[in-house]
């Protein structure tokens, strides 16, 4: 049903989204990719959802992983999330300013916040993986306006607070 | 840990998210309730994500439902994502433009999509319940730019789009 698939395509392409870069520490190597359906879960346990559309590449690494870092993102990341949501792009390059944690997860220390997490439960519906995970630890980084998925555009939310304001 | 928890609720506090009122014909009655963590899964099959962090009220009936109508709202719908998000509140009457589909669900004419769907999977994680769920039809609406939640306020993405035009 083509026309099915292209009427929920174009309702999801104006559903605003959070953006989010999971990381972690896979055979050896880091990996990660960009994220917009990361959703908070429940309080008991600490928990968020989200998931991999596809298991090629990155996320094929992700949903190995027995750990990840979930770094919600701020509007001076809108380079690097499109850098992680496109496929074979260079990937935490000194330039971008990746650190490790100890436990190996590449780490981001200008995202306002990064959740550590682990997988709790793992649902197959096709060829994607809808993730939930319990939160471990938070790390909090510098407040920033917070970036926002929206019409194949990486947004600010600055513009709609300043609206809210007036 | 009290100390992580009020982590957790302070970095989702201003993670943005998309905004639905998902519906539903439980036991011979109208349930609904307003959801941020809707998101696309994959299109084989064609199915979407969603969270229920609490089984009381509305939401109890939901999981119960073997179909949804889960709306994406438009700007000019934040005053009833307010209501369908708070407990107690007078739902589907009829100030609020509801209409009902054949099947049973209730129906918002004005939401710019809804997507009709069944369950495919539930995950219980603590209280909360984690769904994927199989869209079976799109009922496009008339356009309106997108509510945004964020910062616990109802917003319209249309300053964003206003900014990103500039």
């Amino acid at each position: 049903m083509p026309q099915l698939t292209e009427k929920f395509r174009n309702a999801f392409r104006v559903h605003p989204a959070g953006v989010s870069i999971v990381t972690a520490h896979v055979d050896g190597r880091p990996v990660g990719m960009t994220v917009s359906s990361l959703a908070s879960l429940t309080l008991e346990p600490l928990s968020v959802s989200f998931s991999l559309s596809q298991l090629s590449g990155s996320a094929g690494g992700l949903v190995k992983a027995s750990s990840f870092l979930i770094h919600l993102l701020g509007e001076q990341h809108a380079d690097l999330a499109g850098t992680f949501a496109r496929k074979g792009t260079e990937r935490f390059t000194e330039e971008q300013g990746w650190d490790y944690l100890a436990t190996g997860e590449p780490y981001l220390p200008s995202a306002p916040a990064a959740l550590r997490a682990r997988p709790l439960a793992v649902t197959e519906v096709g060829e994607a993986r809808l993730i939930a995970a319990e939160v471990i630890s938070v790390i909090r980084g510098p407040d920033s306006p917070a970036l926002v998925y929206h019409d194949r555009q990486f947004l600010s939310i600055a513009q709609l607070q300043l609206a809210a304001a007036d």
